[in-house]
């Protein structure tokens, strides 16, 4: 992310058409979500051997569960055989230690090996250990389960998600749980959600109450870098009126505290904020070139779960308000890019973080 | 458009594809709606300066407003920071003399200069000259508002509008409003419209209610050149009796006033008809390859909404059963012309107007 | 088909794309589609000179109906002149011997043959021989109608449907009628439909009710060709106790009595299965490249639907489970073929007829 300092420097935007064709937006498929790590769940919502969840990635089917020894799995959840789909039920539990496909029978482990074909007819040709399920590497952090239909590369968690796992370490992320699940159908490329999400040029026309509290974004600058941006004064928290009642996560420095938030990103998918007393965490994923799926959970430690002055409502009550604010800021944009004029944009230098963290990235990912 | 006399020559129709594939169908928005003079509304839909209406031009959202001295003006719906709508209401009027972005709040005078880019940082490479709204030319002329995405060219009516303008002089209809407005989608391509429009060979057969008051009509031959079609005997305009007994339109030449009807027709979106008591004008906008949206609307002088017999019901049912019986023959036609082997159909002599009018104009517009 | 007998080879499955993807799917209509002899109905839905039914094959619409004569007669349902569409009605009958296009007139026989075109010109270079309806062959089996769009080619029905005329002659279905229409779309390309119909590896976890009647099925062998599969011991039909009350058809050879069924399947689109006491046919259509529409008819002799122990309901039961498992079955193998990395599947020696009977006659006809 940029160090939020405004450059003065003018850049066109990535070329328009790359919001809004078909084509193109399966390379982009191709080039970051089929070979990137993405954030698909919470960890508990494949909490047990055997439970499982069917979560898709552009138009590819991921079944995601536990084996005995609790280790999360993830395959395609397509047969070897013949093609059929293995599950076709959203979540659920698996009966037994296999997954056994639904046409003609075949079984195979939790760990993917196939174990047995039907009414087996001696075939010298047939080697069972070539016919496992289409792995996908699937790792946890902070609550979460995160897959990579590009098995190679790192599959360890601070290796594969980058900076952002030391950045929220002291939150201890593990030790919470999705206190309310948020989720949002929004009528834009990914890229567009990536971009209103990395600059806050346009806080102050569509984000009042975040810059209340926030008054830095309202000075339409961005860049946690330098420990800026501040709370308003007397504000410890994202909410209506900057205060709360709830416990503190105690392990944060103080310089975290005074921050208000924290933020780690992992491109293309996923954000994480940490706050004094709840974390949140967004993950998106795309439903087409010109649409996409939000969701967001709020996390709490169980002592805060538990705490008299929980309030799930006005725990939620303001990054709700935000997040549908940004939501309807993509929308517009990316109706207004179907001008054949504009071939692309400009990048203003208060949005520099948009040219340096996006569309590098961008550039770089479809070479 | 033709004379009218039948030449006994054949001709083949447009190729069959060309009513139906989705890439020829975008080849024609470029080569037709993009460069072509089109109405879209009526002058009064934008009546005050600050007043706005966004229209849909194939793809293309174009926003028309009127400056403080009344001007019309019209421009792309869309920011030239980074592509977002500017309006997203499809009519209403600005709070001030300035359209405002609602991302990030550029504003531009309503003559499309960018005026000003909140929280400016010094950047000398920007040059606000350069950022003004994508602009799309506008003219008025016979109470109706008109655009061309191609803004080379003639900006004068009677030289962009072409004949028409002179044809329809006496009807001063610019002095008109519009008593009724019917809106009706049709399931056809746009080229099926004109050659329904241009043709009379089809009138026996689906339109009796017209053949009734224009008998030439049922004999199946078309062309006004020569001031047929005449009305039948008795009948002075068109409706279910051939008679009204509202006032006239006061300048009409004697042979204006016998004809009964008076034809423009501007390809490739617009016809308008005058007769003694009431004109109408039709306009057509493509939905896509298959599909388009007529507008039809009634025009009356002040005098005759005002008159004693004035009766919306009776002035329009006439035309409306026409515009109905048109509508349905348009989509059988198409339905059909999904055949396989029909490579192409046979355009009969009575038709000459539809090898003359449409498709030479068409033949030459793609090339 | 296979003779049933496994021969331990292993065979790729076609590409997954052939499955999914719209170009080849394209490439399948005109390869296979238009080209093969197909059933589009029960000839009792023509029955009458002048009576008509409209069939869509793919994206085109075929008109059926019969000369004075009783000849089923097909055409495209476009017509010659500038293709409207000619019967907008999906069945109906005719005013006259004609058949009058309703755009402008244009008459043609019960043949084809264009007769009258209205407010005739003289015109030296039209030759209304050149403009007979676009002819489909036609013809009649076993109380079912069905076409070839490429009208070259054998025109007899023993000739043209190949060995199943043969095989089913001794229930002379032309003499049956259909007591019972099921229609059921199934979201899967074509080909999964027979590739599920032409092995019986899926059959011991997908048809419990079917493996009981028919315990060969419950070895996942198929193939019928040495009078094997049998019956259990005791059953005599297809029905969910294998017994039936109903009459039996009186021809068949002891074999086909004892066989319990004999099939008779024509690619890509007809499947028909004799018992002792009724018949059943299954012609499928496509309706895009992931949907297909199955009609399902039981046909039985007068005397058996005048029969005191007829009961519809008991005699459609058994073979509507089975439709229904079937189609389930199907569904989920197309779901999981949009794996990125499932390129093919394997056929198994059980499903040999896979291979040899559906995938060699693909591949020789996209040749």
């Amino acid at each position: 992310m940029s160090d939020g300092q405004a450059t003065g420097a003018l850049h066109a935007t990535l070329p328009t058409r790359y919001y809004t064709d078909p084509d193109h937006y399966n390379r982009e498929l191709e080039a970051f979500w089929f070979r990137s790590w993405l954030c698909v769940g919470a960890a508990d919502e494949v909490a047990e051997p055997r439970s499982f969840k069917v979560v898709e990635v552009g138009d590819q089917s991921i079944l995601l569960t536990r084996d005995a020894e609790g280790r999360l799995q993830a395959f395609h959840n397509t047969c070897r055989h013949r093609g059929s789909v293995l599950c076709e039920q959203a979540s659920g539990s698996f009966p037994s230690d296999q997954i056994i496909c639904p046409y003609h029978g075949w079984s195979y482990g939790l760990d993917g090996a196939l174990q047995r074909t039907p009414f087996e007819i001696p075939c010298d040709a047939f080697d069972a250990s070539q016919y496992s399920l289409y792995g996908v590497s699937a790792i946890e952090w902070a609550g979460h389960m995160f897959i990579n239909l590009d098995t190679d590369g790192p599959q360890d968690a601070d290796e594969a998600l980058g900076p952002m796992t030391e950045r929220l370490r002291n939150w201890h992320l593990d030790q919470t749980r999705v206190g309310h699940r948020m989720i949002r159908d929004v009528k834009c490329n990914w890229k567009v959600f990536w971009e209103n999400a990395t600059e806050c040029y346009h806080c102050p026309g569509i984000h009042p109450e975040l810059c209340r509290v926030v008054p830095y974004y309202g000075q339409t600058k961005l860049g946690p870098g330098d420990g800026s941006p501040r709370l308003a004064e007397g504000a410890v928290t994202w909410s209506l009126d900057g205060q709360t009642t709830l416990p503190w996560f105690p392990d944060l420095t103080e310089e975290q505290q005074k921050a208000g938030h924290t933020y780690g990103m992992m491109l293309p998918n996923f954000i994480v904020v940490g706050h004094v007393d709840y974390a949140r965490v967004i993950y998106m994923l795309p439903l087409g070139p010109e649409s996409i799926r939000l969701t967001i959970h709020w996390l709490f430690r169980d002592e805060t779960l538990a705490h008299d002055d929980f309030d799930i409502d006005k725990a939620i009550e303001f990054a709700a308000i935000v997040v549908d604010q940004d939501a309807k800021a993509c929308e517009l944009n990316q109706k207004g890019l179907h001008c054949r004029r504009h071939e692309a944009g400009v990048v203003m230098p208060q949005e520099s973080s948009v040219h340096e963290f996006i569309h590098q990235w961008i550039h770089d990912g479809l070479q």
